[in-house]
């Protein structure tokens, strides 16, 4: 590229992951035919979200301040703590617009393939909080796989004895989905895990 | 989002084309697993090629100083001015290696439908530059559409009676392509315009 500056700057850009050079170039090229501002506004943007995000001391959600918004609602029932891996799982959660607890951020779930021990992740946190008592149930909302499965069964070992309900979210078909496409596995436990038919049509 | 911080990120990312939110999300929440400095080395590079990159006084591709690296090259044939809609252009060519000319950008091509006329284009400084009388051949590289060849003839009527030959990049079956697959005006017009063979293997 005749230009050090373009070079630079695709360079930076095609580090984020999914960006190659091309579409980098392209990026960085469309930024060139906007106003200066949207640059700055951008750049701005970054800079106060990677300099000034924190982690929620309580549940280790990302957050502005020290106590994360819903943590320090009032509104949230603080007896009901749902433990998820990754901050985007609080998300997807808060879009269903359908708990009104409170979350536990773990960071991660254990895997010994990928170096990730029980202390990397947030669990003696979680451990304190519920032996504080006033917690009363805690909804495990893992991936179903190994790993998750491993992770449940850590937590729960580090529990046991406390007076606290362990839940985990239902598994099965997908709203929607048609019974010849899920796999296996999903629509045996579906099967066995059956729910009463309620007979009405409310989600 | 629970975070202010990250609902600006994200939007502002999401500006950019191609990005929505989801990928905005992803890679603002990539930006936080990484060391703070591959931050600060993104946001450096975007502000300093926004602000700091211009417009070649010569040919109108971007520079990084008044005259771009091509235009002040002492290497560089004199006589021979490539034609093209863009810098992405210059950059194609430039990566084939096969062309030691100049090159004149002109910022797109007519197009009554997107409200582009010839004075939106450099047209008239190319002009200029050819009047001057060191230009001996203009190569169009314009796209093969109707707003190409509107252009390629809008350019040609502005050159009438200047002593500079006029030529057009080669279009036909690209090297590596099955003849069944070319569309067929491609195909038609390689016919009728074919070239001398030449008994060798070599591109």
């Amino acid at each position: 590229m005749s230009s050090k500056l373009l070079e630079k700057a695709v360079t930076e850009m095609a580090y984020l992951p999914g960006i190659g050079k091309r579409t980098a170039l392209r990026l960085v090229l469309h930024l060139l035919r906007q106003p200066e501002g949207q640059t700055e506004s951008l750049v701005e943007a970054l800079q106060e979200f990677r300099s000034g995000i924190r982690q929620c001391r309580e549940c280790h959600n990302i957050s502005d301040s020290e106590c994360c918004e819903i943590c320090s609602s009032s509104k949230r029932d603080r007896t009901l703590i749902c433990v998820v891996e990754d901050i985007r799982d609080v998300m997807a959660i808060e879009n269903t617009g359908h708990y009104r607890g409170l979350y536990h951020v773990l960071g991660g779930k254990i895997s010994p393939m990928e170096g990730m021990g029980p202390h990397d992740l947030t669990i003696e946190s979680l451990v304190t909080k519920v032996k504080r008592g006033d917690v009363k149930e805690l909804i495990f909302a893992l991936s179903a796989t190994m790993e998750g499965d491993t992770t449940n069964f850590y937590i729960f070992r580090q529990l046991e004895g406390l007076p606290v309900t362990l839940s985990t979210i239902a598994r099965g078909i997908p709203v929607g989905d048609e019974l010849e496409y899920a796999d296996e596995v999903t629509l045996g436990r579906s099967i066995v895990q059956r729910i009463p038919f309620e007979g009405s049509l409310k989600g």
